[in-house]
Parts: structure tokens; C-alpha cells; sequence
């Protein structure tokens, strides 16, 4: 699979693309079978339905890999949260996780009720072509723990901060929790088919530079290296996001970075390019123009397309207007100018 | 005054100190005034009271400066935008400006409206002591931009930025509008006796590296530079927040450089440290903490407070439900420290 040797550092005939949320509400296929659906929720955890929007953007847009399609909350889910998905405010968590009774009462083995997700993954294993990856994921510890202690998205973090700086005690326990979930869940999508796993640390620019490492970084090396001494043969990509001002002092085992596109490639390259393979990072935005998406494309490709070491992607996720025309445009010129 | 002083990089006896939203919600007696004016808005536009308001926290806390009570969404408001202020979701404009004719309607000269503000600075400048300066403030071109054009808040900016890669000129069209009245604006703040300015990007991150320098810092810069040419004696200092990945280029006549709490100190001290002052940049929640106060106040001061060039301050604004107590042991830690 090109897209597995790109992230092993080896020759691959073009540089491989895929895009964050590349399934989702941008394509009408999928707005189809989320309408049929019903919930979001309940697409998620229905296996065919799932399978079938994960495959959508290798069949429409001839991307490298399939991204499992889930949500990153399906474990606090299944710790026993009560979630629901308000219009307009995204996610809510009515109890949220605010002291050690609350910790306390949280289900330690979420992946043991994820089977949905496995059932998922076998299926889109045996539709998805032999020469395509399919990418396994969760949450990050540090964006898990920011919903599962705010209750919902939040501006400020003011809560979780709070605890971080007056009971870090109490947030390390949790980061433990949630983070040997993670290391369970990855290791059950990989034994049900996944061929590489990403770790989405959304919210890693919440955190000011040490506590990130303290509260973030360390648990997310600490997953990554469980997952290579098991499975040396799976890519690990991490993504944090927004931490340009942190690149410095990255560290740990792992195969790939994703970059975001707040942090600037060359930049990105300079300090980790030699150590990692980078993935990322055109803005998501310049899709609206095909002009804006050639420029950018073509900057990406003059900086990182000539060695191996190179993934194309997005710097953050699809939005929902992109006109799909526009993403296919990027994936055929992703392939071609790298062909090169 | 020791803060202006701090500003031109001379000799002081200490490191002076103020707060971004020094003058809000966590101090009881501004809340007080709050309540006795009604809404926000009201309270901006009274000139006695904003003034009340903007002398609490030099009364309280003993920082060095005072920053003018007001909002970055008065010029829009002068330019004749409908602006409400909705519970849980911050300000909206009912009409934002997102074409030509949209623009033509802005009225070009909000300056002359904003007579409350100017009145507002001659009496807190009568009041304050000699020692403590006045710091005049406006949103930034690209801030003020992304109000006016997404209409209230947004987590993508995807209006904007759509404007932004497929309508470029109408967009620098805009931004040369916004520019020129904050221009006048502030000349006029100087005029009514302010000591310093400091314009706030608070959405600078919304930007790719590339467009930030092409459609925030150029006009920033510009801005700045305007200034210095008719009143040299006004330090200037421009805060974008969240671009620590831009830092290498950064350019321009300006005096002091804001470092938000997700810019190291010790990255910003390296790019920037011999070019300009730097403000910053304790994370504000670390002040739920003494102990984490004093740890983050230590490390700043270690790094920055041997030689002139520094102004402590946060990375960001105070919270609501911060402490005051501990805001005041962090303006007499950071005295006590710098003064060795």
C-alpha cells in the first residue's frame, strides 16, 4: 500500500493523500445515508452504515486511505457518559468527570463495548481495495479528558485547567484512565483489520508548553510506543494540533506527524522532517478556490514531494460546503505533480 | 512612568505589570458598575462610569498601567453596524458586511462618533496617578474584519476565509477600510491622552502563515507605523495571539510585541527578544493557584527579567471567576521579583 510505505519513510510512486473528515457532510452520498441514519450516533455505531461512508471517499475520490468513520467520543461513551449531540453546540456530556467519585464511576473497559467499531472495520476491510490503508483512530487522552471534564466544547478550558493547576493528582488519574483505554481500543481495531492508527489530540493547543508535555505528549508517546512493541508493522500518526511553538522539543516513538496548518511546513520540516514522516498540511479553506488549492498544493509539493517522507492531507478537517469537485481536483494533483 | 519606560527597552527599578482584562468581571466592584449600567454597551459608552471602571484594577491590584474600558467592536458599531451583545454567545452583527455593497454602506469616519471613548481617556488621565500609564487600545484590521464579515463567533471562519481565497480584493478592500479608521482612532485616543497603544489580533490564528502576513500583519504594521511617524513618543505594542510558528517573520517599526501563553517566552526572547519588547505571558489560569502563579511568575522572570526588554502581563485575558486575591499576590511577586 503506498500509503502504509509513505509512512515507513519508503519510495512510493506519488505522494499519497487522504483528508481529515473526508467522510462527511460535504459529500451528498454521505448526507444520504446520515439522513437514513437518522442520528449521528447512530450511524456511528451501525457497522453497515459506517462501513459504507468510510469507503464513500475512496470510491468518489480515489484518496490513498480510509479513515475508520466514528467519533472520538465513543470511548467516554462507553465508560457508561451519557451523550448527546446538541444542534448547533456539538457534543454534551450531561455528567461531566469533576472529582474522584466521578472518576471512579466511569466503566474501565469501553473496548470491550465497542465491538460496533471492529464490525465496522472487518467490513470495510474486505470491500476496501488490496492497494488502500485503512486508518484506525481515537481521541487523543488530553481531548477526551477536555469533553469529558467541561461536559461540552468550551472557549476558555477554564474547568479542566483549573484542576490541572490546583488537583493535578486527580487529572493524572484520569489521563491513566482514558489513556489504557486507548491503548486497548487501538489494539482491538488493529486485531479486527486496521492497517495504521491516528491519535487526535484536537485540542492539544489548550495547553501552555509544559503542561502540554506533562498532560498531553507524555501519555500520547505512552500509547504510541504500547501500539509499536506490539505491532512494529502498524504506522502510529500523531496529531496535535496547534503546537507550533512546540516543535522543539517533540519527542518519543512513532512513525508520523501531522502537521496542522497553523504550523508551517518548512517550519515543521526543519525541526522534525529528519525524525518523522510529516502528514498534512494545506489549509482545508483553500478548497472553496481551485486557484488557492493549486497554490497550495504546489507549495506543499516544493517543499516536502522531492525525498520520501511525505503524506498529503489537510491541516484540519473538511468543512461541510467544500465543493466536492475541488477535493477531487486535490487528489488527482496531489498524484500528479508528486508523480513527478 | 516605569511602563513606559519598560516600552523604549530603558532601565527600571522593576518589571512593570497589567493584565488583559484587567478591568472585568472578576473584580467585584466592577461588577457593581456592570450592574448599575445595565448592558455592556452602555457601560462603554459612559464615559464615568468606563472611567470607574479602568482606574479599579491600578486601586485594587497596584499594576502599573490602567488600559482604557472599552470594546474592539466599537468602530464597527460607529460604522454604523447594528451590534447586540446575545447571553452564551458573545456579540452579533445582524447585518455583516459580506459583499461591495455591503462595504459602501459602512460609514467611512467612525472616529468622529466615538466622542464617549476620548471623554472616557481625559478623565481617567486626570484621575490616574502621574506614575501610571494609560494604554489606548483597538481591535486589529483582520479582527475587527472577522466580526464584521462572520457576523457573531466562529470556530471555522470559513466565511471569511472563502472571501478571503476567491474574493481577494474585496477583501483588502475591507481591510484598508478598517485600517484607516483605526488609525484615526487612535491618533484621537492620543489626543484625548493616552500614554501607549496596543492593538489586539485576537483571531490572528485563524490565519495560515502566508495569509496572516498578507491580510493582518501588513495592515498592523502599517498602522503602526503611522503612528510612530506622527507620535514617536507613544510606544506602540501590537499583540497577535496564537502564531507562534510565524514568528521568524515577523517585521515592522513597532516597540512592543505581545507573546500569548502558547508562544514560549524563551522562543519569543530568541526571534524576537532583540528587535522589540515583549509582554507576557503567564497562562491566566494559572492564577487559580498560588503556588502555580508562583511557579509560572519564577520561570518568566528567569527568562526575561535580567535586562530591560520586558513587560510581565498574561498570555491572555483574566477570567470571570478568578481570584482576586491572587491576582494582587501576582502584581507584588512580579514587583518583588524583578526588583532584585
Amino acid at each position: 500500500m503506498v500509503f502504509i510505505d509513505a509512512c515507513f519513510r519508503k519510495k512510493t510512486p506519488y505522494t499519497p493523500i487522504w483528508m481529515m473528515r473526508q467522510a462527511g457532510r460535504y459529500l451528498p452520498e454521505y448526507m444520504q445515508v446520515r439522513n437514513k441514519a437518522g442520528d449521528f450516533l447512530t450511524l456511528c455505531k451501525n457497522p453497515q452504515m459506517a462501513a459504507e461512508v468510510t469507503l464513500q471517499p475512496v470510491e468518489i475520490l480515489d484518496v490513498d486511505a480510509a479513515i475508520l468513520f466514528s467519533d472520538i467520543l465513543v470511548i467516554p461513551l462507553e465508560m457508561g457518559m451519557e451523550l448527546r449531540f446538541e444542534k448547533g453546540e456539538g457534543p454534551v456530556f450531561n455528567r461531566p468527570v469533576q472529582n474522584w467519585k466521578d472518576l471512579d464511576s466511569l466503566y474501565e473497559f469501553p473496548e470491550e463495548r465497542l465491538g460496533y467499531v471492529y464490525e465496522t472495520i472487518k467490513i470495510v476491510r474486505e470491500k476496501l481495495p488490496k492497494d488502500k490503508a485503512l486508518i484506525g483512530f481515537s481521541g487523543a487522552p488530553w481531548t477526551l479528558a477536555t469533553y469529558m471534564v467541561e461536559g461540552r466544547g468550551s472557549k476558555t478550558y477554564a474547568t479542566i485547567k483549573k484542576l490541572i493547576y490546583t488537583q493535578p493528582d486527580f487529572m493524572h488519574a484520569l489521563m491513566i484512565k482514558i489513556t489504557e483505554a486507548i491503548k486497548a481500543y487501538l489494539i482491538k481495531q488493529i486485531e479486527a483489520g486496521v492497517n495504521a492508527v491516528q491519535i487526535f489530540d484536537s485540542w492539544a493547543s489548550a495547553l501552555e508548553k509544559e503542561k502540554f508535555f506533562e498532560f498531553s505528549w507524555e501519555y500520547l508517546v505512552d500509547i504510541a510506543e504500547f501500539i509499536k512493541e506490539r505491532y512494529p508493522g502498524i504506522p502510529v500518526i500523531l496529531f496535535p494540533k496547534g503546537i507550533a511553538g512546540y516543535l522543539d522539543d517533540i519527542y518519543g516513538t512513532f512513525d508520523v506527524f501531522g502537521v496542522d496548518w497553523g504550523t508551517p511546513i518548512d517550519l515543521a520540516k526543519a525541526k522534525l522532517g529528519s525524525r518523522y514522516v510529516l502528514q498534512g498540511n494545506m489549509e482545508p479553506t483553500r478548497l472553496y478556490s481551485k486557484e488557492a488549492t493549486k497554490e497550495g498544493v504546489e507549495k506543499i509539493i516544493a517543499t516536502m514531494g522531492a525525498k520520501p517522507g511525505h503524506i498529503f492531507n489537510l491541516g484540519h478537517g473538511m468543512l461541510p460546503d467544500l465543493p466536492v469537485e475541488n477535493a477531487k481536483y486535490l487528489v488527482e494533483l496531489v498524484h500528479d505533480l508528486s508523480r513527478r
